[in-house]
């Protein structure tokens, strides 16, 4: 079997198939602010319909596993022989955008929708994994890792996290929202669905979150390592509340201008670590003033933020963290507010499988798709199925308005190019 | 009629009479975090409620004017002779303390309660004026210059400002609040219920609302002045979203860093002034991410914050005015981030009488009430009294822990202090 025999209109076909898949998961998900599919809510819920819908018609053989994770596999010629996994999460930021996660579903599918089209049977079975809660950042508070569904296939995903991660929606636990979802997090907790020795490899096809293919004009990109991360989720800076008017600079113990200046301080720092060529990026995601408490006319006694620092060096995010603790000691000991980052969590710098890497910029190139090497800023599904010891690799598409917002963006042309080179390396 | 004859078996009764009022005011409007009691909402009007109950008792004629100010008042020796007035309002800030404006209020009735039960029957008539909407600030958005009740009893706050005002709460406008609430807002913009003429003067009994009588070890002040102020009610820093992970430095917009930048180069400006002996407080008092699109993984795209500077010298308000709306164009061009200011509302500093602030410095010495001179950096009905034309005084009374938080305290014998120096001013 060549790897370029899939002719152009079984892959035209396959491409409208993906499109027309885009268009329905944007007209159920979407509000007046972008597209909200909430981890284990319902819009994350809706788009599972949908795609295992689309993968029943194509004949896959479809299930779930206990953390309510999508399994469509087409059988291979040796479907006893590892299988490959390909896939991603189709939940979403609040308020974001339609690419991000599900990209790489319906990449998979639209794989097997031109291999079955072509008759073509991979050599292997081939299962597109549609993955629960890798936004939980984002919808969870609490100490945990993220990344819940894609983990708790690989048994990465503890009892104790499920307990101690709430939504901050509602404030129920994970094991609380699997459950009322219809899953299992007790089954979640004990086994993996997906064990190493199953596994030929893992390839998450994905849009990329930042601009680098954008400003460098390439469609795709063949992803080298992604970023590790120091995050504060519910740090705080106490103060005191005072009248605005009423009382001098001397007696204030305002929130806001030390979280401020605690905000400075760090971008002063990166300012200085990017000067020396160190890889970081830095954020303080969510910033407030009390609601409940703050007005026009009272000096703010709280701020809660949270704080989010990556970087594919190990070493910098060490410094970062050793930074930032003694830059909110200081600055609150100067001001009488106690600046408390709160838990500090950490997930170090996952590597790309070279081989994986080595054999996408082969077949890109056999296939004239224009591919560069990046890194990724981001965290994925990939990251964990990496650390469980899986060749692991991700295939970028150009996005040229960034991710997590509403107009994040992905041209069809684009993907079809990351898809047909996803496609080339699985029917491999 | 000599002016230190109340008994103090009398003035002792008067003062548990006051105790009872605030021990009630207490009860009606505490909630976990504080008293609330919103303009022309459900705290305001329990505490009208509460109070005019008590003039009724006291035999006072108690009326309300069309936006819903309570006068409560007892007939003096010439009732054709221009009034005293005396009296604040009775809302809070949201999460506030008891005494503010409160204070003002039961002290008025307490010095008639005094009179009656003494017999004393004072030279001119005496009204206690319990306002409305004093904290408009903390309690409505759009341009408007607060103090709305008072305003309208001196005929200054016309229908546009009621109609632009609107409730941060529930977004109705303050001509509707007004009508809500059961009372006329077109009445209130066509005619004052106080001209000048019928005034003799204007006193307010306060808490102070800052540190100085507390730090100083003296129980009442005699204010001096009230500090002007330039107001942002809702500038805005306008970004880009974007991934927090995924965007490097020089790609992203980032609102909260801005805002961050421009909250210290005011704070570093004010301290500037400070060391060249000039008056000066700032603050952004709300500040926040939008919380309907901030999480920890995106690069924030959006901060609304306030903004209040106060100074007791009109040119240093100028100049400051001048330097945020510079540091907001020049932080925000420098960022690639919109940071707009927003309408700037100003009030002028207000000066109180010399001759009542003379008066009320002699009767402090005659009755060996320890008292000094100080500004008001809080904004007070009697600032309009002031700018009307009315000679205008205030009488503060110390306060260990600042105001407009729920810890706001004022021992009940400072208040006897400050009430007692009132009473004599206004029997004289």
């Amino acid at each position: 079997m060549a790897r370029a025999v899939l002719p152009a209109a079984v892959w035209a076909e396959a491409i409208a198939f993906a499109e027309g898949l885009f268009d329905e998961l944007d007209r159920r998900t979407r509000g007046p602010d972008g597209v909200t599919r909430a981890s284990w809510g319902e819009g994350e819920q809706a788009a599972h319909d949908l795609v295992a819908a689309a993968a029943r018609d194509l004949g896959l053989t479809v299930s779930t596993d206990a953390a309510g994770n999508l399994f469509m596999t087409m059988a291979g010629r040796d479907a006893e022989a590892p299988a490959w996994f390909t896939g991603s999460h189709l939940d979403s930021v609040p308020c974001g955008g339609n690419f991000d996660g599900a990209a790489g579903v319906v990449a998979g599918l639209a794989a097997l929708h031109a291999f079955r089209a072509h008759g073509l049977v991979p050599a292997r079975n081939v299962t597109v994994l549609a993955t629960r809660g890798e936004e939980g950042s984002s919808w969870f508070s609490g100490p945990h890792k993220s990344h819940f569904g894609g983990r708790a296939a690989l048994g990465q995903l503890s009892a104790a996290e499920m307990d101690a991660a709430r939504s901050v929606v509602d404030g129920r636990s994970l094991a609380q929202m699997i459950a009322d979802a219809g899953f299992d997090p007790k089954g979640a907790a004990e086994a993996p669905s997906i064990r190493p020795e199953m596994a030929h490899g893992f390839v998450e096809l994905h849009i990329e979150q930042g601009p680098v293919l954008d400003r460098r004009a390439v469609p795709v990109g063949i992803v080298s390592g992604i970023r590790g991360t120091r995050r504060a989720r519910d740090a705080r800076a106490e103060g005191a509340h005072a009248h605005s008017g009423a009382v001098p600079r001397e007696y204030r113990r305002d929130a806001l201008l030390a979280a401020a200046a605690f905000a400075g301080a760090l971008e002063a720092r990166w300012e200085d670590w990017l000067a020396q060529g160190r890889d970081m990026v830095a954020t303080l995601g969510r910033f407030s003033t009390d609601p409940a408490q703050a007005s026009l006319t009272k000096v703010p006694g709280l701020v809660t933020f949270t704080l989010d620092i990556r970087s594919e060096d190990e070493a910098l995010l060490r410094d970062a963290e050793d930074f930032v603790v003694a830059a909110a000691r200081d600055i609150g000991a100067q001001r009488g507010v106690a600046i408390d980052l709160g838990r500090i969590d950490r997930a170090a710098p996952a590597t790309m499988s070279p081989d994986l890497r080595g054999r996408l910029r082969d077949l890109a190139a056999e296939l004239g798709i224009p591919a560069i090497d990046l890194a990724s800023g981001g965290g994925h599904d990939a990251a964990n199925f990496a650390l469980a010891g899986i060749p692991t690799a991700i295939i970028f598409v150009r996005n040229p308005n960034g991710s997590h917002h509403p107009d994040e963006d992905m041209p069809i042309a684009d993907f079809g190019q990351g898809a047909r080179l996803l496609a080339a390396l699985l029917a491999d």
